[in-house]
């Protein structure tokens, strides 16, 4: 509807876009639908242009011709986000960052990195190789660390260093109108005014388009070890977690893929374990310490039960384990070719986590979905992917249904109603559940403010 | 000025205030002067009144109140805070929430807590006790959890711990309108929209008042020591300290008391140890995790000429080692009796800690000024105390131009204005060099919005 009340001149819009970057625009069918949505099942809502930036003040000019010619803007990494995150509701131009793919600098001695926002988590990681340091955060898709910024995006690794809230200490930001500001610093911490870069952490485009973001790095440890058990049941591998994380033992990733998961993982990745719920570990620390967790963490797996440890000590072994972990969306994919997934997740205070998920279980099992269950488990968060084909209404129905009770379970819990996809456009609706109505007012007059026109990635976080 | 231009009717204020709260208001000169100001230099400004909550209602209906008679107000913890951050420099009503005093619950499951904000984190460990939980973050100060959360506070333990930004899970806050919200929740990560809670860590109560807090907690390690070793030159001291940190030892403490502040804390705290430049280390984790850092650690001492380690592994021993660190401020007025402190902090990017101390101490050196130098340099992080009679302009003018220097050094090398203190009113004048002027707009923007009568700590972090 804001587009009808929007003077958009998207035609001028384009044509100054274009005398500006030449063949670095498109308007190609191709290529808008390319950029029309992420992973999932979200309906595909093409821009009318794509524009491929390549520094910061470029993106400030594609910024301020759009905003002069009132033309929605959506940011874009590479689109593995899975809520609808960069879907072109209103159209407009998607500003496409995977130019924008330089790694600027890097300090060995301060553990920390300035990238472009196009950089990719692997890219980087690779950049990173020689210097004994690596950046933690993954979130199993190879995104880009502005897309990652943008969704606050976790993973695996977020139980032992946290998410990219707590890992980014710097931006630089395109404001609606074009301005660029920084945020943030490099010194570890500081007390010097408002939070702005935790404003914009998360805040998935709909407050301006980050183009340059400051991270910490970490030393790679001593040493890792990464190892696989099952279980009889899938309360027995949760409370295996919830003790492990109850105890303290610094563990760096455990995952549960449930029966159903595992089975798919088996099929996919070419693996051989049994299709049980089942747990994937990982440690990090010095020899001595990965020892002593890998001690503590093995009388709480045979306390519930848990079968003994199958290890994947040498990199090439632990890189297919975790590449399988990644592969999981397109593995439950391949369990009913055809169908489309809808992904979700929740997360729950870690008490709650065993409850959450076996009722969920439960109600997944009684429902005809296919829903297979994995989760970063060590934070309290998990994701379910309903195999849904688009264009059932009934199937689509109930995967809606089970959506929303699984996200009220959680929200009942004192849980969230995702723990990294971010909002998007297919969580809107549960938004004012979770924090209350006051406080997504509150969301709503930040979101006024900093873009009056509503022209960043309208209709995603907050409606306006 | 604003306070020219504001409709405001502090004595009508007051009246409905008193009708409400009957002798939790308080106009005596004594208690109005006492919540003046903070620690240090800051001259006192009263407010017209003082009110005493005890509940997040309370709070509503005292800021409903102001606001409907344009009356400033100013939130209060135990003003233990050093750059003037709770001046009442409008006058109005300061809202002293040392009442609100009760932890609300514990999960020892989740290891989170939920306080009122006028617990102090002493209070909160003395609670804790019995639960194998504690609260690790440590200015030195017992001050409240309201007032850490409004400075972003840190201290001692942030290099393990992280700061109050990482360790808030979320709020209860009375806007400026009297409105409550609640932000954040207990999952331990959520992409579920603007992250508010940050928004409010640091905002120093102008962007509204904090009622509840809820923090994450941690086990209380297996092992702890704590020992003392003094250094040949600062250099070696600080060299010490970065190789630590870049070799990421996950080290629990490590404070530096150069050679002045060591014979002050000797002098006060009827300590032995040699009065040169000197670290305090204190190491977490298991039995086997502890004696590997400190093997460790003890290495890289010896690198740089460090004496040998001092033990304290006895909790009284330690408890006493850190009560001298924490008087570290007395212990410097002390030193000249009748001056009065001026507190200042910088925080650095660690691979510039050792010229910014070293250029510093040389300045100090050359001063007339006595100026101890106390850090908590595992971040990068150190402070100043200025030694000053607040009624000599010359020794207040060369104060502000040691002070102003070791800003100018600390933004140069990348670093921050203030790791922990806040900006209060003390260090306004610095906001745009370390931000930048869009940057300081968007908060003063951001201020605006929030808080459009500027009735909330007005004159702090922002001026608008």
């Amino acid at each position: 509807m804001a587009t009808l009340l929007k003077n958009t001149d998207t035609e001028s819009a384009i044509e100054e876009l274009g005398a500006l970057l030449g063949d670095r625009l498109s308007t190609s069918p191709a290529v808008c639908e390319h950029h029309a949505t992420g992973e999932t099942y979200h309906a595909p809502r093409p821009p009318d242009a794509v524009v491929f930036p390549e520094t910061t003040e470029e993106v400030a000019r594609i910024v301020r011709i759009c905003a002069a010619h009132g033309v929605p803007m959506v940011p874009y990494g590479v689109g593995t986000s899975v809520e609808g995150n960069v879907c072109a509701l209103e159209g407009g131009v998607t500003l496409d960052m995977g130019q924008m793919n330089n790694v600027l600098r890097v300090s060995q001695e301060d553990l920390d990195v300035t990238v472009q926002a196009g950089v990719t988590r692997k890219q980087l990681n690779t950049y990173l190789r020689d210097t004994g340091l690596f950046f933690p955060i993954d979130p199993g898709a190879d995104a880009t660390l502005g897309g990652m910024t943008a969704t606050r995006a976790s993973g695996t690794n977020a139980v032992r260093y946290g998410t990219l809230k707590e890992n980014v200490l710097g931006l630089t930001v395109v404001l609606p109108d074009g301005q660029v500001i920084t945020t943030g610093g490099r010194a570890r911490k500081s007390a010097a005014g408002y939070d702005l870069t935790r404003l914009f952490v998360g805040s998935e485009g709909t407050l301006g388009v980050m183009t340059e973001i400051t991270l910490k790095l970490y030393g790679i440890p001593e040493a890792i070890s990464a190892a696989v058990c099952s279980f009889p049941s899938l309360e027995a591998a949760v409370n295996t977690v919830i003790l492990t994380i109850q105890s303290g033992i610094p563990i760096a990733r455990v995952e549960l893929l449930d029966d159903i998961q595992m089975d798919a993982c088996n099929k996919f990745s070419k693996l051989d374990f049994a299709p049980k719920d089942t747990l994937f570990f990982e440690f990090h620390g010095t020899e001595q310490g990965v020892a002593e967790q890998v001690e503590q963490v093995r009388e709480i797996v045979h306390e519930f039960g848990g079968s003994d440890f199958r290890w994947a000590t040498k990199a090439e072994d632990r890189n297919a384990l975790w590449q399988a972990r990644h592969d999981v969306y397109y593995a439950c994919l391949a369990l009913q070719p055809g169908k489309t997934g809808w992904a979700t997740d929740v997360c729950v205070p870690i008490s709650r986590l065993a409850d959450c998920l076996i009722e969920t279980k439960e109600e997944l099992d009684a429902s005809p979905l296919l829903a297979p269950i994995v989760g970063h488990v060590g934070d309290g968060n998990f994701h379910v992917c309903f195999l849904v084909d688009p264009d059932d209404p009934a199937e689509m129905a109930e995967a809606k249904r089970l959506n929303e009770r699984m996200i009220d379970r959680a929200l009942a819990m004192g849980g969230t109603s995702t723990g990294e996809h971010g909002i998007g456009c297919g969580k809107l609706d549960y938004l004012e559940a979770e924090h209350g109505a006051g406080a997504v007012e509150l969301m709503r007059t930040l979101k006024r403010t900093v873009d009056p026109q509503n022209l960043m990635n309208p209709g995603k976080v907050v409606v306006v």
